[in-house]
């Protein structure tokens, strides 16, 4: 029985427990990576050092930096087992479902069998979720089996050379990098609590990843930047996107990429993808999508002085760089899994079980009745 | 940030919600499920009886058991995908990843779609696990593809029929209905709890309780009948028990199966399960494994006044049944479905996304240095 009852429903505002990766919504400095601004990590530094420093600790010196490069690299194939369960999930599933499924059996060939070796089966998720879900999706969507491994140097770039068979830009691998820094860590969210609360059990690794990505898999935790495409990708031009989203705030309908649970005033994350988008459209040359987002910016400002989260420009940048709309919450995994594998270690560093109490809100004490006078 | 900061590590004694399913350690009653005391549910009624109360909030009439065991013994066929996927995992998988697989599997073949099918998705998972588990383990132990259909009424006496190629007795039929009863249910435990706050993104059924198999995986949760009875196997007899007890005591190691998170006296599943194990002991004509668990919790009480949990005397009544240890917690998965899957509605049905706060311990705000001077 619970001998606290706290206030705000969904645990909010309430710790519950320590972290020394991320801080959220702290005044002057909207959100770090263990100190760092992320700002200053999406301008200045690789998705890969920002693995390693969440990981390890700190960033990565230049040998370590290429050592930790080449290892990734060389871990990208997926085991002929993997491969097999991949092709027998259908077209039709959920992408989520399919990487949640991935990983899970990932855990069957490889089990982690001490936590000395958590590291090592971090690297190796880092190094195939690409492969993963791009082999399920290649698969099904054209019918090739590809061949998981290539030379890309970055990870960003290696998902979009499996997914467009060929060597992406030097812009698109560059919006990739920064989207997966953006992406990466975010304190104790619904996933990274999920994955938390498992490795409490002390748990192995891949269940606790394996439930990250279930509860990640939600509409309203990872599928805004879904949910913000489906939303733009209908209107016209800036003109119809206004009327359309004004329209949808006088019938008072859910407006996804907007506001959030812990930032007030705004989210440090979208001035830095939002630059991203427009120079996409610029590349592409065609801005309907990047205009139409920067009214809804407008409009949700005006109207409910709501700003756009990390997931709002991502749907217009992910689109320009031709990633399919259901791809959108998988490359979220990609980069949260570098967040939830270092709280993973973290809560193993100085745990005690996370099992809080409920409040009981049913029947009082009452007897068996017997079948026959029910 | 954290506005309130939480006296408990593992939000021990906290309230992180409400529940009309289950009281646990209430004085004067101790585990209810729904109002009804445990030991009544274990005498009088079926598991499926207590299925049927966890997911529907009433204990079912005749005509409703009639129909709801009919329909579960329909839905106990797996689909050869997941077949395909079983017989990819090796041997020496641990058999809670390979339940976490399968049912991870089943979801991308039968996706919840709308919440409004969630019975039936939980009766499906019901009516497949002890399939999932038993063609994979069967088919790696003993190189045989069984079938997953059987005859046998009960879904406790459906398991043992498809572990042992044969009819239970009456005896080992009313243990399995008993103990899958005493594992139904237990409150906001870290895997209910880890399915509600992947229920509390809305995600689907599949991933919430793909994500409690993985935290019940846990040494610290799901594996204690297991641990006990890797303790107990080794003893010769009661005085063998007693010194080798007192030896572990004295060097501080961890025993397993006694105390309890929340009960403070006694587990009130305890006195159910060791009365089963004792009948099975004279069943068999051999009673070392219950004699040697008697002088256990003996020894526990007189030194520690640790009274023995749920998962000590089910050691040995499993293994009187010719369970194979590694699958005793694959068992509680089998039962503990259906109050994780009455909690994932009870979360849809009043939610807010759980997404607590966390206490920084990290680096004060640092500027990224240049590679060359890290």
């Amino acid at each position: 029985m619970a001998e606290k009852k706290l206030s705000g429903a969904g645990l909010r505002g309430q710790s519950a427990g320590e972290t020394a990766l991320c801080t959220v919504g702290k005044s002057g400095s909207g959100l770090t990576y263990r100190g760092y601004d992320i700002s200053e990590l999406a301008e200045k530094v690789s998705f890969e050092e920002v693995a390693y420093l969440l990981a390890k600790g700190e960033l990565p010196n230049k040998q370590q930096l290429e050592d930790y490069k080449k290892r990734l690299k060389s871990l990208r194939t997926l085991p002929q087992e993997v491969k097999d369960v991949l092709e027998r999930i259908p077209k039709s599933a959920h992408p989520m479902d399919v990487m949640r499924t991935g990983c899970s059996m990932l855990g069957n060939l490889e089990t982690e069998e001490s936590f000395d070796e958590a590291d090592d089966h971090i690297e190796r998720m880092l190094a195939t979720f690409p492969g993963i879900v791009l082999y399920w999706y290649r698969f099904t969507h054209d019918g090739v089996r590809i061949d998981t491994d290539s030379e890309e140097e970055s990870i960003g770039a290696h998902f979009l050379r499996l997914l467009h068979d060929k060597a992406p830009s030097e812009l698109h691998a560059a919006v990739m990098n920064t989207s997966l820094i953006l992406y990466a860590e975010h304190e104790f969210n619904a996933s990274t609590f999920t994955a938390r609360v498992c490795a409490s059990t002390l748990s192995d690794i891949h269940s606790c990843v394996t439930g990250a990505i279930g509860s990640l898999r939600g509409p309203l935790h990872g599928g805004a930047n879904e949910a913000a495409m489906e939303l733009i990708e209908g209107m016209k031009d800036a003109d119809d996107a206004e009327q359309k989203l004004k329209g949808m705030l006088e019938r008072k309908e859910k407006i996804m990429g907007f506001g959030h649970a812990i930032y007030r005033d705004f989210d440090p994350r979208n001035d830095v993808i939002k630059a991203w988008s427009k120079k996409l459209s610029e590349e592409v040359g065609d801005s309907r999508l990047y205009d139409v987002s920067v009214r809804c910016e407008k409009v949700m400002w005006d109207e409910k002085k709501l700003f756009p989260n990390a997931d709002f420009f991502h749907a217009s940048a992910y689109h320009y760089m031709g990633i399919p709309t259901k791809l959108f919450t998988p490359i979220f995994v990609m980069s949260r899994v570098t967040g939830w594998t270092a709280h993973v270690k973290e809560q193993r560093a100085n745990n005690r079980i996370i099992r809080p109490s409920a409040d009981y809100t049913g029947p009082e004490p009452r007897k068996v009745p017997a079948i026959e006078e029910r």
